[in-house]
C-alpha cells in the first residue's frame, strides 16, 4: 500500500506537511501518490533507533539474518502486479525491465543470504600463542570483520529497485550487520514505499529489532544532508552523479568523526576498437553497440559513451553504419523530464563542441521525455584539448574518437578519469600486440571486457563495479556483487582472549566451518 | 655513508640550499650531519621516475619483489653499527631498542617476502562462463588486486626504523607492486638517509627498476604537501599527530582526483580495570602499568593513557601503588626537545585542569629533553566534562579515571573518540557479566587485549594495528602486519578474457597455486 508516508522502524509516519509527488514520464503526467516529506525530527528518531537496534542486530547470527534477507526477497515477490505497475508508472521503463529488475534484486538479497550462511566472508585470521618464544612470548591474536554502525542509503534514480530500497546498498550493509535508512529517491517514493514495507513485513517475520531499516522521503537534497552529518550514522552509500556524490562526501569529511561515502558516479566506459574488429566484424559492433548506447534510454552507470579506434578505411564504414543503426531505433522515455532536459542540454552541449560531428541521431518526432539519441565524432587531437568532452552525457549519447594512431590513443587512455569499465573490441593476436593499450585502460578502469557491450553487470563474488575517481569515491570496494559488504564492516582483533567467549568464527573448534587463515595457513578445520 | 643528500632513486643529488640538522637530545646537542632540504625541482623528479619505475614494478613477480625485500634486510642488516650509532644519537633511544627495533623491520621485510611466495594476498577470484545459462549466458569474470601505484610514506617519529624509511608502509608498498617515495623524518634524517642507501643497493642487486624508491629530505612541511598534491602520487601513509594526519587527508581530498591518506594518529588506548583485577593483582597490575606508560619514555603510540576503574578500596590502593611506582622510574631522553617541550606543555596542561589530582610523578632533576613521568586522576563526571582530558598526551602520562559505578564508566567509553586499543584487566567471570561494558569498549577500539599492557604490538597476520577516528583515517586498514598491503592495491575484473593473457593467478592450471575462490568454492586446485 502506498500511503506517501515514511518507514522510520516498523510504523509509517508523517509529521510534516510538505509533500511532493512523483511522475509518469512516459505519461506525461504525475502519479496519484503524495509523499510527505521527512521532518529533522522524522531523520532524529529513524538514526536512533537504527542506532539501538544496532546494539542487538550486530549480534545476529549470519544464519539469521540470511532467513531476513531471503525473507525480503519473498515480500518483494508477494508484492506481485502493484510493485510492476508503479515501477513502471514512476520510471517510464518498460515491464519487462521492471521484472527483470526485480529478479536480480531478489537475486542479490540471496546471494548475500548465501554468502552469511557459508560464512567465510568475515576473513577469520588466527595466530595462536607461542608462551615460550624468545625474547618475548607471542600472544594469541583472533580478528574478523565486524559490522561499523547504522548506514544510509541513497537510491538511484536509474534502478528504482536493484539500486534503491532493497537494492545491493541496502543488501550489503544488513548483511553485514549494520542497520539502513534508506533516503527514498524522490522520482521512485512509491516504488520505494512498497519495497520498504516487504523489508519492514521480512525484519517483523524473521524477529529483527525494530529500526534495522528506515525509509524517509525527501524531494531535496536537506534530508540526506542532515542524515549524513547524524553523528550517529557510520557511512553512506551512494549512486548517482558526480556532483551529488562528491558533495555528500565532503560533508562527510568535514564531520567531527569523519565517515566514508562509497558513492558510484559517472563514467562514459571507453571502447577501444582494435583494426581487426573494425575489418572483420564492423557490422556486428555497429548494430550492438547502437543498441548498448540506446538500452534503457542510455541511462546506465555503464553505458558506453566513449569509442576510440585509429583512422582508417574501416573505422569510416563502421561510423556511417553506426550512424545509419542510431537513426533507426525508436527513442524511449527517460525516468523524468528533468533527466530528459539535462541530457537534451548536455547533448547538445557536446554537439556545439569545435569540430564535433554528427555520426547519427533519431531525427524525427518524439513524445515527450523521451530521449532521442545521438553520437557524435571528433578527432583524437581535439578530444585531447577539450575536456569537456570527456564529460559524461546522462542519456542515449557516445561520441567516436578517431585517433591519428596508437601513440594518441594511448595519450587519451591516460588523459581520461578513472572509469567503471574499459571494453576493448579485437582478436587475441592484437591483444598481445597492443599491451601498452590495455596496460594504459587498465590504470584507468575497474573492470576489463572483451568483446562485448560494457551494459550487463553479472552479480558475482568475482565482480568488480567501482574504479578509480570520479567512477566511485573508493576504487578498492564494489557496489555489485557480495564483495559489496566489505564497504559496512572493519576488523577488531582479540588479544589473549578466552576462546570460548569469542564470536564463533574464531573459535578453535571452527563451528561454523568458515575458511580461516590460521598461522599463515588457510584451513576450514578446527585447530 | 650520511652525506645529507636526497635520494632521487639510485642518485644522491642536493640542489637545494637549505639545510637542517639532526638532534642528539640524550647529549642535548646537534649532529654533526647536515641535510638538503628537497627542491620542488627534486620532488617532481622523484615522482615522475616512481611513476616511470611503477610501468615496470607493476609487473615483476612476487617471487621477485620478495627478493628485493629480503635483500633490503639483509643490506639493513649489512649497515651494522653505523645504523645503531646513527639511530641512537638521533632519537636518544637505548641501544637495545635500537638493536630491537632493526631486528623488526627486517622481520617485517621478510614477512611481506613470505607473503608474496606464498601468493594468495590478490584475492584471486574467478566465476566461469555459463554459455547457455537463460535468459542471458553468464559471462567470465575473474578478478584481484593491482597495486595503485607511487605511494608517499611520512617516516614517524618515534620509530626510526619500524615505522620509517624501511618501516611498515613503505615495506607493504613495495610488496603490493607500488614504488614508494619517503619524506624522511627530520629527527631522525641520518637514520633515515643510511636505510635509504639499503633500499637503493637492494633494488639494484635484485635488478628493480631505478625510481622504484626516493628518499627526500625535509624539515618543514612543505616537502610533504607538495608531494601529497602530485596529481601522479596515488596514495599516501602516515604516521604521526592526529593535527598532521588530519591537514594531509584534508590536502589529499581537495586534488581534482582524491586520494587515500592512510593515517594512524593519536590513541589515549583506554584501559578498563575490573574488581578482581584490583582485589587480586592489585601490585602486579600497579607494576606493569607503571613500566608500560614509562616504556619508551611514553612515546608508543600504545601507550596506554587512560586507566578506567569503578571506585572501591582496591582501587585507592591501586592507585597509592601505582603513584609510588611511578615516582620511582628514573626518566629517560624524549626523541627531541621540541617533543620533550610539548609533553611538558600538554602534561602541565592536564594537571592544571579542575578537579585533577597527582597520582605519582618523578620529582627529581632530570637532564634536558628528558620526559618526567605524571599520573594524574579525575572522577569520571569531571572527566565526561572535560574533553580536555580526553585528548592524548604524547608522552609518560596517563589519568586514573574513578567512576561511580558501571553506567558511568561506560558512558564514559561510548564518549570516547577512537582508539588503536582496548585493554580489560579482569577474571574470565568478570567479563562474563560485563558484557555492556566490553561492548561498548570493542565498539571504540581495533584491537581488545585482555589481562596485559597495550604497548607491544606483535606483527602477524592477524594484527590489527588501526581503529576508528581519530586513532586512524580508515579504520579498516592496518600500519602493521602482513594485511598492510591492502591499502596500496585496488581489484580489477576481466571479462571474457583469453586465460593465457591472464595474470598468473587467475589462470586455469593455477600455476602459483594460490588459494582462490572459484565459482564460489575455496581451491588451491587448477580449475
Amino acid at each position: 500500500m502506498i500511503t506517501g508516508k515514511n518507514y522510520i522502524g516498523d510504523e509509517r509516519i508523517a509529521k510534516g506537511n510538505k509533500t511532493y509527488k512523483t511522475f509518469n514520464p512516459k505519461e506525461n503526467k504525475e502519479t496519484p501518490y503524495s509523499f510527505y516529506e521527512a521532518t529533522e525530527d522524522e531523520i532524529n528518531q529513524a538514526v536512533e533507533l537504527a542506532s539501538e537496534a544496532f546494539q542487538t542486530y550486530k549480534n545476529v547470527s549470519g544464519a539469521k539474518k540470511a532467513d531476513f534477507l531471503n525473507a525480503i526477497a519473498e515480500e518483494i515477490e508477494a508484492l506481485g502486479d502493484l510493485l510492476i505497475e508503479t515501477y513502471v508508472a514512476e520510471s517510464g521503463l518498460p515491464e519487462g525491465r521492471a521484472k527483470g529488475e526485480r529478479g536480480r534484486t531478489m537475486g542479490q538479497l540471496r546471494a548475500f543470504a548465501s554468502l552469511l550462511q557459508e560464512g567465510s566472508w568475515v576473513e577469520a585470521t588466527i595466530d595462536t600463542a607461542q608462551p615460550k618464544r624468545e625474547p618475548l612470548p607471542k600472544p594469541d591474536i583472533r580478528k574478523m570483520l565486524f559490522p561499523i554502525g547504522p548506514v544510509v542509503v541513497f537510491g538511484a534514480s536509474n534502478f528504482p529497485l536493484a539500486f534503491s530500497t532493497a537494492g545491493g546498498d541496502t543488501a550489503s550493509a544488513l548483511a553485514a550487520g549494520c542497520p539502513v535508512i534508506v533516503k527514498s529517491h524522490p522520482m521512485h517514493a512509491g516504488t520505494g514505499e512498497l519495497v520498504a514495507e516487504a523489508i519492514i513485513k521480512a525484519a517483523k517475520k524473521t524477529g529483527m529489532p525494530n529500526g534495522v531499516f528506515s525509509n524517509l522521503n525527501s524531494s531535496g537534497i536537506e534530508v540526506g544532508q542532515q542524515l549524513v552529518k547524524h553523528p550517529t550514522v557510520k557511512a553512506v552509500g551512494f549512486t548517482g552523479s558526480i556532483k551529488g556524490g562528491t558533495a555528500l562526501s565532503k560533508l562527510a569529511q568535514e564531520r567531527k568523526e569523519p565517515i566514508p561515502v562509497y558513492a558510484e558516479m559517472g563514467s562514459i566506459n571507453p571502447v577501444v576498437i582494435l583494426p581487426s574488429a573494425l575489418k572483420e566484424h564492423s557490422s556486428h559492433w555497429a548494430q550492438q553497440y547502437a543498441a548498448s548506447i540506446t538500452l534503457g534510454a542510455g541511462q546506465f552507470c555503464t553505458n558506453p559513451g566513449l569509442l576510440l579506434a585509429v583512422k582508417s578505411d574501416a573505422l569510416n564504414g563502421f561510423i556511417t553504419q553506426l550512424g545509419k543503426e542510431i537513426s533507426q531505433i525508436a527513442p524511449t522515455a527517460m525516468l523524468h523530464p528533468n533527466i530528459c532536459d539535462t541530457y537534451q542540454k548536455n547533448m547538445e552541449l557536446a554537439s556545439a563542441q569545435d569540430k564535433t560531428k554528427l555520426v547519427g541521431a533519431y531525427e524525427g518526432q518524439a513524445s515527450p521525455n523521451f530521449g532521442k539519441q545521438k553520437v557524435l565524432t571528433v578527432n583524437g587531437q581535439e578530444f585531447l584539448k577539450n575536456t569537456l568532452l570527456h564529460q559524461e552525457v546522462f542519456g542515449p549519447y557516445s561520441l567516436v574518437v578517431q585517433c591519428e594512431n596508437d601513440e594518441e590513443l594511448k595519450h587519451i587512455l591516460e588523459a581520461l578519469e578513472g572509469q567503471l569499465t574499459g571494453t576493448v573490441l579485437g582478436n587475441k593476436d592484437e591483444l598481445k600486440n597492443k599491451s601498452a593499450l590495455i596496460d594504459a585502460l587498465k590504470e584507468r578502469v575497474g573492470r576489463l571486457i572483451l568483446n562485448s557491450v560494457p551494459t550487463g553487470v553479472e552479480v558475482c563474488p568475482s565482480m568488480h563495479h567501482g574504479g578509480p575517481f570520479p567512477a566511485t569515491t573508493d576504487a578498492k570496494y564494489t557496489s555489485v556483487g557480495v564483495a559489496a559488504i566489505k564497504r559496512w564492516v572493519r576488523p577488531v582483533a582479540y588479544q589473549n582472549w578466552p576462546v570460548e567467549l569469542l564470536p564463533q568464527a574464531l573459535q578453535n573448534t571452527n563451528p561454523l566451518k568458515v575458511m580461516r587463515l590460521v598461522n599463515g595457513e588457510y584451513s576450514n578445520k578446527p585447530i
